[in-house]
């Protein structure tokens, strides 16, 4: 299952909030084995929204949209994506009472003045049709769920402790992976990237079903090169053994190499 | 002048590290009063850069990309700049001569065995025809400016310090905007987003050149929200009275909502 993740929010690109979500959701969801083959952030504008959406669509199987689902006329992501599935958006009866249940909440706290779910509060309300809203504990809005053409769409809201909460609601839906990308880190004692990248060459040559990178941490003092070695396999025993033995033979072949060079 | 920002590598779309460098290049350039369009997340394949780089100039008048400078195989960054361009990839002189005086640096401090800049490390000097290198004294990889139709390309390292330092050297090259978005932040001391969302919806029908956005810092214990007004002036003077002004109606308005709504 590809996913494709969208951030929206003019806070994010004018630098003044770090978008901490899509690195929390591809990382959550890399863990499980499903593999995310894009991201992008875009403002809160309901164009580029749905031009996001749909060119997500074209590359992933699932598109997980973080922000804009508040009740202020800044927050137009659920609107840009009816638009983007070319779906109508309805007031949704389940969601109603979601929004309805949380002001109540709120209002029992004494954090708003008013229960209810009507105004602007019926905003977060709206679904495209035949979406399903999630349950939202920790803030108001719910989040959305919309399947179409065997694909997935979720938004959530933007505030992390929101977005992180209804993911996790939200990967019980998912179908699991059968075979899921399995990786290996080590180390080289070996900080000249240039000379490790010859050797890698090879190495990749001779397995191809094998991916390795190469991370410098630096020049200076203590020269290292950290070793991503992944592939994709069924189970972490059948990877493991092979991805090891491709990153002792870089090693060699580093080893052979630094041999060669003059000192 | 429009930015778009591409943040290339795989390490970055399977979560094992966390893309700052989008952050970094959003908030010094808006900083400075550019106008970040969009930005997005690809994987270390040259297909999908070529294709983010074509969209990002058809959104933007300056694209800048991080990642993917480096000497190894998975480096594919330039190679698919030069393919997005439709330029040849030449080795540059002036670029092999900055990589040859790093690893001369490299080789004076015993970080590498060989100074030089064959095998290898000559693909940090092969650049789009007609691109500039920027000497890179943190790392190897130079920087890469190019000019096309107008519009300008900016390719960086991804080791974030590498890159900041970089991004220094490229910014005195970008005409600075004439006027630019000038905001100011104050709070108000309400928690429920739908009542300040009809508040704002009048201000912003009474004062169109200014943009507010809310944040809610979320709900319990002291309730505030978050209000950032801006707008597009060429001073600071012009725009700060204005500003202030549009919150103070906001106030207002709020205050008056408050006062009407049921306690």
């Amino acid at each position: 299952m590809r996913i494709y993740i969208i951030a929206v929010g003019d806070e994010l690109l004018s630098g003044r909030i770090l978008d901490y979500n899509t690195h929390w959701v591809a990382k959550r969801l890399s863990g499980i084995g499903f593999t995310v083959v894009g991201a992008s952030m875009v403002p809160d504008d309901k164009g580029e929204i749905v031009e996001a959406v749909r060119r997500a669509l074209s590359k992933a199987d699932l598109v997980i949209i973080t922000g804009g689902l508040g009740p202020t006329p800044g927050d137009v992501t659920i609107e840009a994506l009816a638009e983007a599935l070319n779906q109508n958006l309805i007031l949704n009866e389940e969601a109603l009472r979601m929004v309805e249940r949380r002001y109540m909440d709120l209002y029992e706290l004494g954090h708003v003045r008013e229960p209810g779910a009507g105004g602007e509060r019926a905003k977060m309300a709206l679904l495209p049709e035949g979406g399903k809203p999630v349950f939202n504990e920790v803030g108001v809005a719910p989040g959305v769920v919309v399947k179409k053409n065997g694909k997935l769409i979720v938004a959530l809201p933007g505030v992390p402790s929101e977005m992180m909460y209804l993911l996790e609601k939200v990967i019980p839906l998912l179908e699991k992976p059968e075979a899921m990308y399995q990786s290996v880190e080590d180390f080289i004692d070996e900080g000249d990237e240039s000379l490790v990248a010859l050797a890698l060459k090879e190495v990749m040559n001779e397995l191809p079903d094998v991916f390795i990178k190469t991370y410098p941490s630096g020049f200076g003092g203590k020269v290292r090169m950290k070793v991503i070695a992944s592939t994709k396999a069924r189970g972490r025993e059948d990877a493991e053994a092979k991805l090891r033995k491709a990153i002792t033979l870089l090693k060699e072949k580093v080893a052979k190499r630094k041999a060669e060079a003059p000192s």
